[in-house]
């Protein structure tokens, strides 16, 4: 199983407005992220637009794949798309940066 | 249960000695964390030097306020001061940005 954090950045001018969004993710794309087996998915925003995220999932390249090519999932980025910071082009899920795991204790 | 996502910033020069250190983190700093109620921890770090910390806990000021009170953590947190970036005096535990849930699934 594989613990994975990563982050990207929401312009700090919507950081509301992403928060509010995410108080209502659609249950369809809620039904892909468990499908494509995204566990234990937790988002979380600073005022500052900085996003972390953290998931634990088998294998994060495949269920970034079964992300990738759901449709649900291309429509909430486009909805989504507004709102972040300096993607130059790449879609949000494209953009985000993950960081090595250096320690764990369950 | 409380999910806890937490930032802070280790100097960039130091990233490959903070990983090592972590790689071999004392099995008394480890007890310590799991009296204190750190469960499922992790830590993540980019290259840049941003760490990023995961928990989840029954109540995170009190799991930090036993931490506060333990001596393994004031010597941990004295051998780790000097990799991090920009403390102004604080030690790194006091040092940590928490940042607000927006969204989980489990």
């Amino acid at each position: 199983m594989e613990r994975v954090a990563f982050t990207f950045r929401v312009r700090p001018e919507c950081v509301d407005e992403y928060r509010h969004r995410h108080a209502a993710v659609w249950p369809q794309m809620i039904s892909a992220l468990r499908a494509a087996g995204w566990h234990n998915y937790s988002l979380f925003l600073a005022e500052d637009g900085l996003v972390v995220g953290y998931l634990e999932t088998e294998d994060f390249e495949a269920a970034q794949a079964l992300m990738a090519d759901s449709d649900v999932n291309r429509r909430w980025q486009q909805y989504m798309a507004g709102l972040l910071a300096a993607l130059d082009g790449a879609t949000a899920d494209a953009a985000l940066r993950r960081l090595p795991l250096v320690f764990h204790i369950d």
